[in-house]
């Protein structure tokens, strides 16, 4: 390998630093969490394909990693699909040679062969295959427009008109053997045709890979649920802390390979749980001294509620994708686009409260009882913020801030009630750093039916950028030794080892310099790796078997005992 | 889905209890790890294939999981691989078709493509192929015994020799629709057979993927290094506690995930680091409360000199392998199998010491002396191990022991000094819980030269085995919380929280149960969690402002104030 050694695009390496601060906000997350009582699973980072696929939607499954069977992983491919058998065998019947014939009648072997070449194939097709009675007169108007379209649009589309052309007419048989070449070329291209085409390509996909890399952590969480229903003691509150993968196209802050911190609780539909989760919340960012987040709360029946009163239930996604944008796009603009999305004008009147909303949690609901007065539905939704608020007020939290929020959505489809989102201190800019909420049915995708399931997740990269701007982690967190011990020679050394190990014993991260290298390396060494103590020794100090201690924050030098230098670096 | 989900073969599931255990160990190593002066790092899950394919030989990479392009993954694949070509070409030659006319003449098309199904089409193969004068006349009495051979041995294979016959027939183009289907079916199987050659198989897999999952630590490692070697202070003392993945066939204690913990040290060569990992198995055993292990020793200069010795320095591995069964199968198999890989008797003759090597270190160290008196390289070996031991009885063990063995190879192609393994406490049947040693050019397979490293691995599945075995596990690891507060209510509900938010911030694990359910039910759940303490508030509780502690373990119940409680449950 002559150039230099890189990795897989949107993945990172981690150093000793960023190392020690991620696991400081997953150690003080994960902290919490156990408070709480919260208990850890980890589950396989690749699952079966089927447990993963169809679960997060059509870009979800694209976006999932796909691990090649490993062995011979074409064994179960079967390249006779239908669409390849018929193109084989329309390439048998030769019916499409006459076409070529003309052109190539005089071209040696070599000459055809590049003639050949794809841009060649695709202006051929183009000039003597739409122009061709045979063919205009095998295909309807209709049809001829399609595969033109198709042609320009996409190259590959290009051989399903060759397999429907060939497939009606019939010429005869001569020079097959010069043509051969162009079969074998125009087959093979229809190999690539037919995986393009996204169903035959998700089937090849399918055929040689059966396991998939993890593409959050609450799917495989159901299914654990599932697989291990007779062991759990519900309701069952697990925290699961572990990466996961997804091919997305890497950018600034997104990446393919990053952690999630999900904590959850299944078989319970106590709110209680949703008033433990505002207090978690409240608990992590305090412990991480990010203070003054927002937690912002919604419940589904309320948007369910509100579409109700202004007649869109139907239109209930429509309605809260406009609704989300308030803050972005303004309300003249958010009535806009419910009106385009056919949201009667009438009903957008009806939520003008909603765009007035103002005053704290409890104002805001007397506004929404107001609205909602008249659904069964959004009076439900009301009960459950208020039984929340109302539990969080009591308790009271440290530094974060609870604020209802009617435009949050989320993932709408997945959340059943509560629904839970965290934004950074003002002033910083960043998007959401965790979200959750309530979702009857978690398990139900793998037949564990009426399981409810409420839970929140910590999005460990943007807070550490938020840490990092706000200067939050602990300045211990670059400390990896905190003495090591200068190396003059093979008796000082093993004296020093000596001392090191009682240091370790006693908790003291400690090393020597392995080589009886020149003091200014060493010295050097130590000022690189921040090490705030270094010890010298050397005759005097083994003859009078002490140790001297070097601070290398001012330089300062105390020659100790043994025991006064345990105690100095404690 | 209808059936229960399950997970991939080979990769496992944690529960709370598991996971529990497993960070215990691992958070005994990393403490270690970080007293020794180690750093953390951490490299993604998949590299890109180049960094990993080859590094690890041909089993190796069979053995590496393989990820799936994103996206249309085919793109790259030229089907047009000139076998493929070939195949095609000749198919549309149609020469091979008249060989089956005959047979399947007033055949139906149906019928027809039952009958060509593959272990028929094999059969047919067989009898037609073989019997025809003109393919027996085509080819060479060789080339055709060879056909039969691979026909019989690799069923792909048919079809280079159809490809072949193909080639050198010329017969009439009749009834080609009618056989068209042949064609399909020996076409596809054509394709097959080219994906099932080698060389193909990789070559489209190299097309298709290009990531793949981590084999182990230490080619990323490598990586690393060379990757930000403008960034690292050397020598760098790194850990890294990451999972890999193998797709080895899975069977007990063999794992397709399984997590490695790694040391090493890269960029010095002194011997003071391989009396530091000797230090640090110790270290780390003796906080596992494993006490007894044994951490064999060996060198590689050792074994070169004494192959050198005898004569067998062209045979050093013949050599090493053998040596290496001593404990298995005894001194005369052993002599009888390096006389079989062409090791001369009085080379063996002279390895009678070596045999009968007794006595502790010094006494073994002696013994190799004589032996060796005439190796430059076999007397360095001896140096480094003296120099070693002789540190190492200094600074004293706590618990393991040092021993040396001369039949320890390990990885021996890799390693170029010391080779160490650690074995569990005698009396407990269980592989080799740990291994390393020193490499001296880890880095040169990606373009650095010269770094020589020295590193030690942690078979923690093993570890899990035998304190679990062992017992060694502190009970206390099962212990989620500490304390559960039943639910008697809305208000009790609300007073207990308030108690447990306080015990929180005290670090005391606590949690209420969510639901208002019969108390049955909660002691129940508390039992099966094995929570030490319940913690009960009714009325009069409420009233009085005091809880009462009920200690699971002996039914004793106390009625406490908040603050005798903290002090209860600290």
């Amino acid at each position: 390998m002559a150039q230099k050694p890189s990795i897989p695009k949107g993945t990172r390496d981690f150093n000793p630093i960023e190392v020690a601060k991620r696991n400081y906000i997953f150690d003080t997350i994960k902290a919490q969490f156990q408070h709480f009582g919260f208990q850890p699973i980890e589950t396989p980072s690749f699952e079966n394909s089927e447990t993963l696929m169809g679960k997060y939607g059509d870009e979800g499954d694209r976006l999932i990693f796909k691990i090649l069977n490993s062995g011979d992983f074409l064994r179960n491919v079967e390249l006779s699909s239908k669409f390849l058998k018929e193109i084989f065998k329309k390439c048998l019947e030769n019916t499409f040679l006459v076409i070529y014939k003309k052109k190539f009648e005089n071209v040696s072997k070599d000459e055809f062969e590049n003639e050949i070449d794809s841009e060649n194939l695709v202006k051929f097709f183009e000039k003597s295959l739409f122009s061709n009675e045979l063919f205009l007169n095998t295909f309807s108007n209709n049809v001829i427009k399609k595969i033109k379209s198709e042609f320009n649009k996409k190259e590959p589309y290009i051989f399903f008109a060759i397999a429907k052309y060939m497939e009606k007419t019939v010429v005869d048989n001569d020079n097959l053997l010069k043509y051969s070449l162009i079969f074998s070329k125009v087959t093979e291209r229809a190999i690539f045709a037919n995986v393009f085409i996204e169903d035959n390509f998700k089937d090849v996909a399918n055929k040689i890979s059966e396991k998939a890399l993890r593409y959050d952590l609450t799917v495989p969480f159901a299914r654990y649920v599932v697989q291990h229903q007779n062991e759990i003691d519900f309701p069952f509150k697990r925290y699961q802390m572990q990466p996961v993968w997804r091919a997305d196209r890497p950018q600034k802050g997104r990446f393919r390979e990053f952690y999630q911190c999900d904590a959850d609780v299944v078989g319970s539909q106590s709110l209680w749980q949703e008033v433990e989760f505002v207090q978690l919340y409240d608990a992590v960012f305090s412990a991480l001294k990010l203070e003054g987040v927002t937690i912002k709360i919604n419940n589904r029946k309320i948007l369910s509620g509100i579409a109700e009163v202004i007649g869109a239930q139907d239109k209930l996604i429509d309605f809260t994708v406009a609704l989300d944008k308030l803050d972005k796009i303004g309300e003249e603009k958010v009535k806009e686009e419910m009106l385009s999305k056919g949201i009667s004008k009438e009903g957008i009147e009806k939520l003008q409260p909603l765009f007035e909303l103002q005053g704290d949690f409890s104002e805001q609901i007397e506004a929404l009882k107001a609205i909602l007065s008249v659904s069964e539905e959004g009076k439900k939704g009301i009960e459950e913020l208020e039984f929340i608020n109302t539990a969080v007020s009591e308790l009271k939290l440290q530094t974060a801030k609870l604020q209802l929020d009617v435009t949050l959505a989320r993932g709408l489809d997945y959340y059943t009630g509560a629904i839970f989102e965290v934004s950074a201190p003002e002033g910083v800019k960043m998007g959401s750093i965790g979200g959750g909420g309530r979702y009857d049915d978690l398990t139900g995708i793998f037949g564990l039916k009426d399981v409810s399931g409420v839970g929140i997740s910590f999005g460990l990269d943007r807070i550490y950028l938020v840490l990092e701007e706000l200067n939050l982690f602990p300045e211990t967190i670059s400390e990896s030794i905190k003495v090591l011990c200068i190396n003059f020679g093979e008796a000082e050394a093993l004296t020093c080892l000596k001392a090191i190990k009682v240091l370790r014993a006693h908790g003291i991260n400690a090393e020597l310099y392995p080589d009886a290298a020149k003091m200014k390396k060493q010295m050097n060494y130590a000022n690189k790796r921040a090490v705030p103590y270094v010890v010298l020794v050397g005759e005097s100090e083994m003859s009078s078997n002490t140790f001297t201690l070097k601070n290398m924050a001012n330089g300062e030098q105390q020659q100790l005992s043994l025991e006064d230098l345990i105690t100095t670096l404690q």
